[in-house]
C-alpha cells in the first residue's frame, strides 16, 4: 500500500466538484460541493451520537438504507438543523442532483455544515447547480475538499492504492473538521470513495469498526456536532474480486481505510479551530485497550494542558491530572509521562513523580508544531492514540462571534 | 437566616490569619493561611474523585476519621502532590500547628494548591508559623481567604445567621476556586465553619448532600484537580442542642450550608480563570432531576458556548448542541431556550427551533455579566442549575504558562 496524490477522485469512475453559489456571503469560499460515481456504489456511514441531528442526516440514512449511494452533495455556510423545513430542504437538493445528474435522488448522500437554526435557502443552490454539474471532473476533488470547509484553513484530502485480489484499488477521502468535535460520537464530515468491491455488510462492517480508533479518538473542544457523518462509497470498478468477507483482501482495505482516516485525523487535528500544534497522546502499558484509551482520550481534551502545550510549558502535572479524573483503571503510582517531537523527547515523570529534566530543552522540544505525549501506564501491553490540537486565543476568537 | 458579614470567622470560637511565608516568589501575595477553633470541633469533608490525589488529602482524611478536628493549615502556591516525600511535609505542617497553637496534630486539615510535580520546601512555611500564629484572630478571616488564593482575583468569603433549637448559629466559609472545577467531583478548596451543635453523621449528611447541588454543579474548564476538597467544622459555641437527626433544626442547617455553597459557587464561577461573566443554566422541566443536571452541566462545559457568551453571541444551537450531546434523555422537539440577564429575557429557540428574535437586544441582555441560559425541557416537573463562566483569552493566557 502506498500514499498517492488526490483525494475523492483518486479512485476509478468518481468524479467531483465544488463552487461558491452564493450559501456564504464571502464570494471566494466555495460553499457547494458535489461527487458522482459513474455507477451505483455499495455506501457505509456512520453518524454523529447527538441527539440533536441535522435533517441532512436523516434524509441521507433513509436513502442508504439499501447500501447503494452514486452520489454526495454537500453545502458549507449553514447546517441545516433545527429549522422547521430542514427535511424538505435536504430532500430538494437530492433532486437538483437528480435533475442534473441523472443520478437517483433516493441514491444521494446530503450533508450540511455550519450555523444550526438558521433555515437553509435552497435558491442559491438551485441556480449554482448547472455549473456545478458542468464542472463535475476526475481533476476537480480538490474543489470538492474545498467547498465542505468552514472554519478550516486548508483543504483536507488523502488518498492511497493497495490490492486486493492481485487488482490494483484506490482509495481517497476528504474532510471537514476544525471545531466541535469529540470523540465517542461519530465525527465530523468526511466523504471517502474507493474503486474496489466491497459487499455491504463488510464495508459497514470495516468503517465502524476504524473510527473506534480514528475518529473516535480526536477531540478539538469537547463538543459533538450535530451533523457529523462519514460515508465511504466503493464503486467496484478495480475490478477485484467482491470483498464478501474476512481475509486478506479485507485486512488489506481496512488498512487502506485506516491510513486514509488517520491521515484525516492528524489533518484535522492540526487544523482544530484556532490550533497551532497536532498532539497526539499515545498510551502504552494499558492491561486492556479500553483503559489505554480512557487515558489517552482525557489527556487530549484537558482544556488546561492544551493551554500548557499552546504555551510550550511542559507542565506533566496535568497530563497525571487528566488520567487521574479519566475513569480509567490505572496505578498512578505507575506512570510515566515524556514529551516528544521533531527535537527530541523529554521525560518529566516516572512512577508518577516528577522527574529532574531541563525547561530549555523541554521548551524547544515544545516550541515545534507536533508534539507527541507519551504515557506509559506500566501495567500491561495495551495501547492506543488520540488526537487533539492546543487551546489558543483564536480558538476563542474564532468562536466568540462565529454567527455574525 | 440572613447573609451577614465575614467569612470563617463569623461564627462564635474560631480565630483565622493569613501571612506571606515564601512559597510564592510574589511578597505581595499572602501565601499560608490557619483557622483555629477555641475547641474540638465536629468535622465533615468531601475530596476530589481524581485518582490522582495530594498528599494533604491523604493527611486530612487520617486526621479526621475519628470526626474531630480544630484546625486548617493551607498553603497556595504549591499542591504537595506527585513527590515522594508528600506525606510527609503535610504530616509536617500539622506538627508546626500543634508546636505553635497548641492544637494536636491529628486534629488539623492540611491543605494544599498550586503546582504539581515540585516538591514543597518546609523552610518557608516553619520560618512563617510563629508570625501566623501570633496573628490568629477573629478579624484575620480574611487574610485566610487572600492567602488560599491562585489565580482568584479576589477573596472569597461568605457568612449567614440562622437559627437553630431557640439559638442564633453562624456559619461562614471561604473559597478559592478558578481554574480545574468540573463536576461530579469533589470541589475546590472550600472552609467552613460554624458554631451550631451537630453530629458527625448528620454534618457529613448534610455536607455529602448539599455538594451534589452546588459544587458539583460547577464547572470552569472540565478538569478535576488532584487536592479538591471542602471542610465543615462545627464547635457547638452557639448552645443550640446538639442536631442529631432530620427535623426543622437539621432543615435550618442544611438552608444555611446552602446558602453558603451556593454564594460561593457562584463567586468562583465568576471569577473562572479569565472569565469576564458568570454564566448559571437553570434546567426546568425535567421528568427528574437527574436528567436537569446532566442537561444543565453539559451547556455549562461546552467550550463553543462558553466562547459564544464571551462574544455576547446568541448562539443557541451550541445549547441545544450541548443538551443533544449531554446523554440526558430528552426529546430535543421540546426544547426551548432563552437567556436573560439584568437587561431583560430574549427567547431564541421553542420546541427544538429558532423563533425570530432581535439581535440587538439579545446582545444587549448577553453583554451583561451575569447570564442566565434558560432551558425548558417540556418534559415534567423537575429542574436543576448549574454554574461557570465564559472562555475568553485570558484563560488561554493564564494557562499557557501556569509554572514559570
Amino acid at each position: 500500500m502506498k500514499l498517492i496524490n488526490g483525494g475523492v477522485c483518486a479512485a476509478k469512475g468518481f468524479k467531483a466538484n465544488g463552487i461558491h453559489c452564493g450559501i456564504r456571503k464571502n464570494h471566494s469560499k466555495k460553499d457547494l460541493a458535489l461527487i458522482v460515481s459513474d455507477i451505483p456504489a455499495t455506501a457505509a456511514a456512520v453518524y454523529t451520537q447527538n441527539l440533536v441531528k441535522g435533517a441532512p442526516l436523516t434524509v441521507t440514512k433513509e436513502h442508504i438504507s439499501n447500501g447503494v449511494a452514486q452520489a454526495v452533495i454537500c453545502n458549507s455556510g449553514n447546517a441545516n438543523t433545527c429549522n422547521a423545513n430542514g427535511i424538505e430542504i435536504a430532500e430538494a437538493m437530492s433532486a437538483l442532483v437528480e435533475q442534473y445528474t441523472g443520478v437517483a435522488a433516493k441514491d444521494v448522500v446530503v450533508a450540511s455544515t455550519g450555523v444550526i437554526g438558521q433555515p437553509l435557502d435552497i435558491t442559491p443552490i438551485k441556480s449554482g447547480m448547472a455549473e456545478l454539474a458542468a464542472g463535475l471532473s476526475a481533476e476537480n476533488g480538490g474543489a470538492a475538499a474545498q467547498a465542505i470547509m468552514t472554519t478550516d484553513t486548508t483543504a483536507k484530502e488523502v488518498a492511497v492504492e493497495f490490492i486486493a485480489g492481485g487488482k490494483t484499488c484506490r482509495m481517497g477521502g476528504i474532510a471537514k473538521g476544525s471545531g466541535m468535535i469529540h470523540p465517542n460520537m461519530a465525527t465530523m464530515l468526511v466523504f471517502i470513495t474507493t474503486d474496489a468491491a466491497i459487499s455491504r455488510e463488510m464495508l459497514q462492517k470495516a468503517l465502524s469498526h476504524d473510527i473506534t480508533n480514528t475518529f473516535n479518538m480526536l477531540s478539538i473542544d469537547g463538543d459533538t456536532s450535530t451533523n457529523d457523518m462519514v460515508t465511504v462509497l466503493a464503486n467496484g470498478l478495480a475490478g477485484n474480486p467482491e470483498i464478501t468477507g474476512e481475509g486478506d483482501d479485507f485486512t488489506s482495505f481496512m488498512q487502506a481505510l485506516n491510513t486514509i482516516t488517520v491521515q484525516l485525523c492528524r489533518m484535522i487535528a492540526g487544523d482544530g479551530e484556532g490550533a497551532t500544534k497536532l498532539l497526539e497522546c499515545i498510551a502504552t502499558g494499558a492491561d486492556n485497550e479500553e483503559t489505554a484509551k480512557i487515558a489517552a482520550k482525557s489527556v487530549i481534551c484537558s482544556s488546561l494542558l492544551k493551554a500548557a502545550m499552546f504555551g510550550a510549558d511542559a507542565n506533566w502535572g496535568r497530563v497525571l491530572c487528566a488520567i487521574g479524573y479519566s475513569g480509567a483503571d490505572v496505578d498512578v503510582n505507575k506512570i510515566g509521562v515524556s514529551f516528544r517531537s521533531a527535537k527530541g523527547t523529554v521525560e518529566v515523570c516516572r512512577n508518577g513523580a516528577g522527574v529532574p529534566f531541563s525547561e530549555e530543552v523541554a521548551k524547544e522540544i515544545l516550541l515545534e508544531n507536533e508534539i507527541e505525549i507519551l504515557i506509559c501506564l506500566g501495567d500491561g501491553p495495551f495501547g492506543a492514540r488520540a488526537w487533539g490540537c492546543d487551546l489558543t486565543y483564536d480558538y476563542v476568537k474564532i468562536n466568540g462571534d462565529y454567527r455574525t
